[in-house]
């Protein structure tokens, strides 16, 4: 099991999230490329943090929208899907190879993920893209209790994926993640962060808002580390995966 | 001799250059990276465009500057430099992977460019870039009366260089070329434009605006693609150049 | 009757528009704020012609996506649209204190334009926002057969309407646009553009694309300068109203 | 005297500066346009704490570069000087319009402050676009022993002038502020900063970086609120301000 984590996502003289100190504690960096965070100078300071902790890197495209941080859906046809990605896991191919590192894989960031997860098509087009342009990188995608559909889409284009969970999110029966709108959904207490991932690593199951234990094929876990309670909780998250 | 244009310089609903009237016409399509022009959907347009008719792909990376279309210089530190470079030629691979294609070659736009060739600390910055990337691609810089300082720093980076003549510039005794504010400075008379070529091709030779006659080597010729009137004159060129 | 049209939508270096051409022949400028299109030195030459040819200058906000070009629906907060329709037109108003103008009426661009006659909530806060700011001038907004709702959030808010038509659209029976997906919605032929500005001058009604005829009041008509044919156009509806 | 201070620089997502801590203790808020820094929402949020704080609004315009946070000098023609500024300055009009405030005078930002001071020409078009605009709120600009030029020209305008002096930075025995590079420039000491105010406000006059003393005639001193440290020193100013 290996913990994912939003990184770089920086821009010009802004600066967000506790990077130098999440980054020694993860395994996999999703780099933001540019279009909803990030601009050259942000990527190549956290690739080479990568490469200096070890750490995976992961192209992180989302939706051109800076002001909105890449959260908000914005109308792409099919070939515009397409080229948004080929663009962005591009352009972090060309940071990489500047730093001495390789992408490898590719997560969609916030409405982009969001937009994969909820409409078959935006996801189609991402898997087209990836298998198109041959990145030969895995895809990474929200870990539902029923993959088959996203499974077979994904092998149809010989693309592989990786599925993740969520620490710090609470799951419903049908092994969505709770909508952030409704109480309990975002995990705040550390602890209860901790035990969903020591039972998603023990069990490979969490268990639900209404109480009931699903099963969850996940390869990675989702972490964040905007603030110090965040980085503690990562720190702890380790030691649980290590153990 | 091959014929270079820059193309691929339409942004979003914008339109400019008459890219589907040149491309038939010359060899190298220098494309713009989504910096000073283009996006990913006009990027995959001019890459498939360039397939389709056999036409070399060079990243065309540019200062972030869509508002002054890339011709205002920017201040940029030295890594600054690099970084922008490896960003834009990695989208322009990542884009051409997807269209089946292969980025051929490397020239640097508008300010970027005359940067470059005015001050040798940029252009060391991005002869640095592309050999540390390991693009693999020759740089196409301006051909110079003497330009032995320039080739001295890409041999020692291990980078290949491509030097381009203008066909429609005027050149100085000393083999830089005229002020574009000078009288003289731009050839508008279609016929000096293929007297020009014609020299360059035949003789080796450009003749200056004092009328001197100056040793040029040159791989490539850059010519224009904007209106009618300028594709009339490739088309022309096409012809000195296939004679 | 007004003629009203888009004007100014270039960018940086990108042109688009005959401009120059329609200004002579239109009444109402709706003039890109630089969100959607256009920028400070775009705007000042636009106020300026309109300006010259006694032109009326209207604000024309739209979402801040030159990419898209303002015509994806991006979503907003109420407060998110009050604030985009008051930045975009005190920058308008600003230029145009440069040079001698005056806004004289607000239009909402694209998508933007198409949210707020489709969304009640949207057009309830750029109502809001103008009365708010007490900018003082009329909103125009598409005339429909029945404009009551709209016409009682306005009058509520204390804002005044103007009522546009389309010259080139075809209207459905209840009184709306008809898709332009769907075949017959965009007038291509002149003269078919022309008849319905007649009908609307002389009668206060539309022929439906069933052949109804409906009554629409109408302060304004909104035409194209895209090109010669529609400048031509222009030139003719010109005449109609005059006569 | 009054203290003066940057605020309004976070942009989306990304937030900046501690803007509510320092509100409180300044007199006037110089908030970005949305050029360099900010946008709609953040101007809203910003004007409204001025409001609720009773802190003047001054509009700070800069250059449209938000990679590089309005620092890098980008080459603008005399009109685009112009425009750019009744731009910033029109849409700061239209928001505080909204939240029911005023600009009170104008501030250029980073760059293009700099280059007011060191450039004339640069001076002159914005005291130009303030003066042809009729904005009719003074200008602020720095401080320095000999005023009488940039006075001249804003006489001949008929605009008004704001002389600001710095409260952390030495000055050289010209009456400059002492580049940033030079050890000693940057005063980190709070007492160092406090010292200055004290003796601005008591003896009109700074300690030049030679141990000089020189007479300086400033409205104003410009503070900063990035972190704990700035705003306990601004808290401190406040009471040697109002002693």
């Amino acid at each position: 099991m290996k913990l994912n984590c939003d990184l770089g996502e920086s821009y010009g003289n802004w600066v967000t999230g506790m990077d130098d100190e999440v980054m020694p504690f993860v395994d996999m960096a999703n780099i933001a490329c540019g279009f909803h965070a990030s601009d050259p100078d942000v990527m190549a300071k956290t690739i080479q943090s990568a490469v200096k902790h070890g750490v995976s890197i992961g192209a992180h495209p989302g939706y051109d929208d800076k002001k909105g941080f890449g959260r908000r859906s914005i109308p792409h046809t099919h070939d515009e899907l397409k080229n948004i990605v080929a663009y962005q896991v591009g352009a972090m191919i060309g940071m990489c190879k500047l730093y001495g590192a390789k992408v490898e894989y590719i997560k969609p960031h916030g409405a982009l993920y969001n937009d994969m997860m909820s409409n078959e098509a935006v996801y189609q087009a991402i898997v087209e893209s990836i298998a198109q342009a041959d990145f030969g990188v895995p895809l990474m995608i929200l870990a539902k209790v029923d993959n088959e559909k996203y499974q077979a889409i994904a092998d149809a284009a010989g693309v592989s994926l990786l599925f993740e969970a969520f620490a710090d999110r609470a799951y419903t029966n049908e092994g969505t993640l709770s909508s952030r709108s409704l109480p309990g959904s975002v995990h705040h207490d550390p602890q209860l962060i901790i035990n969903q991932v020591e039972q998603l690593v023990t069990n490979g199951t969490v268990t639900t808002i209404d109480g009931n234990e699903l099963a969850l094929k996940a390869d990675t876990i989702c972490v964040h580390g905007d603030n110090p309670e965040s980085i503690n909780t990562v720190q702890q998250l380790r030691k649980v995966i290590d153990r």
